[in-house]
């Protein structure tokens, strides 16, 4: 028997967040909570179709023994991956996301649909995964400002527990090429050493719309001493997430709710408080995605 | 006798271009005129201070048989390079940029100081070649806008041919770190292709401030079939470029002059165009580098 989680415990639901570079197996009791977990570097982006089945099989074919649902949700619904899900439009809540059937697998295995912002009938946006963690937020009327923190960045519009719209920044992929590809990245070390940096950077970007003119102030500052080699990454960390919420516009009083790992959370609070957010939660990004899987779950069973 | 260029020719000054990964040296006859031209990869980013006579002497030592002066322009006067030729304030015009001397070379080689901007006693941006090259225009009374196209584009406002302030955009940078180390480099090509995606994507990044948002466009319109794999790279290098002239406030019929390479300025006036700039002059780099380092000899020789 594998070590970790509550394995006495009666699953209801097996959750799967087959991520781009990554899968995510989890057992889920009744209400979402997730009682035994197993990962596997075997993201959708390498899989061809008929792997997935296979995959999923080596890291948790054991808890399918019981004939426990199986409900999926990420880039595994993608095109050309497993089996398309196609994205469902914007306004989207609970009820439009419901499952598709893999169809011809003796499991029961459903996967969830991303969604997809159109204006005019042109596509502007799309998410696979996200609207999963929305989802796993406890029901709330009236509006809020919901962020992923990550690779990509998704800023959502949240009305009524529904997604109105969304936009996606490049942020952490970006900071990783910035880092390994660009004169900025000399000397660079890791963030989450120099908060007064990452702040400071915050500020700079939110004062200022030509990014790409707001990077260079990382070599100036290097230039002229006034950033430490080991403060560079936090600083610019900080312009990378500020130009994502100066593109929010003011705060206005909004509720914002963050949810991504720890340590992107707090990054991600701490930008907010600067740009003067004072009504900022945060959730586990992996309690989100189980606890929505849940709800979805719940929503369309037969 | 090495090949190329107008040997016969006396010249009046050895012109010594020394950028991060490039060295150009020049036969320099009176005017500005470029006589004879040899290039060699070894750039002042990976020569120490005792190694830039070396390979000078290496790769055109015989130049300097009959004692005509030189001059240097770029990296090779940065701190920790060939000898340090301190940054000058703005505004820099000819009369501020007096050469410094090597000392203790046998050989009479000077090396043109960087330029630096400043705001309220604080190091704003700096540039080291670029002044050459605004100084290697035609003299002209009033106002114009430079533009030095590149892995770091600058914009340099000009004023009765003075440099009076300017500002740096990390633009080629980024679009090669893009390219080999995010999502959107999948599958992208070279830009140079296709002309209508490349103006579209300056069209995107003028009516969008936030540059990291618009950047996954990019995907979104792969993902619809609006774009083709082969235009991505020209819709990316509009994206960037677009983000630069943004910057830059609306036309209002400024003049704008162009120093790159052909290849570039002809995108950026392009670009410059879709922006309504409608008064775009150009000039080739290496031109207004030869002419800019006789300028500088010329005001400044004993």
């Amino acid at each position: 028997m594998r070590p970790g989680g509550d394995v006495s415990a009666r699953a209801e639901l097996i959750g799967i967040d087959w991520g781009t570079s990554n899968l995510r197996v989890m057992r889920i009791a009744g209400g979402g909570e997730v009682l035994d977990v197993r990962s596997d570097p075997r993201g959708a982006a390498r899989l061809a179709p008929g792997h997935f089945s296979d995959v999923l099989h080596d890291v948790a074919g054991d808890w399918f023994d019981d004939g426990t649902p199986a409900l999926v949700c990420g880039m595994a619904g993608a095109r050309g991956k497993w089996r398309e899900a196609a994205y469902r439009p914007c306004p989207a809540g609970l009820a439009d996301l419901s499952p598709v059937c893999l169809g011809n697998d003796s499991q029961a295995i459903l996967i969830v649909p991303g969604v997809a912002l159109s204006q005019d009938g042109a596509l502007e946006d799309v998410m696979r995964g996200e609207e999963t963690q929305v989802m796993g937020l406890a029901d709330a009327p009236g509006r809020r400002l919901v962020v992923t923190p990550g690779t990509h960045s998704k800023w959502i519009r949240v009305e009524d527990n529904a997604i109105q719209d969304f936009r996606t920044f490049m942020t952490g992929d970006l900071f990783a090429a910035i880092r390994t590809e660009t004169v900025l990245g000399q000397d660079m070390g890791n963030p989450g050493i120099d908060m007064d940096a990452f702040q400071d950077g915050v500020s700079r970007a939110l004062a200022d719309d030509a990014l790409t003119a707001a990077l260079f102030s990382v070599r100036v500052e290097r230039l002229s001493d006034r950033l430490a080699a080991t403060s560079t990454a936090d600083y610019l960390s900080g312009l990378l997430i500020g130009a994502e919420i100066r593109a929010q516009g003011p705060a206005d009083g909004r509720s914002v709710t963050l949810i991504g790992a720890p340590a992107l959370n707090t990054r991600y609070a701490a930008a907010l408080a600067v740009a003067g957010f004072e009504d900022v939660h945060t959730l586990d990004g992996p309690t989100a995605t189980a606890r929505g899987l849940w709800r979805i779950h719940e929503a369309h069973r037969r």
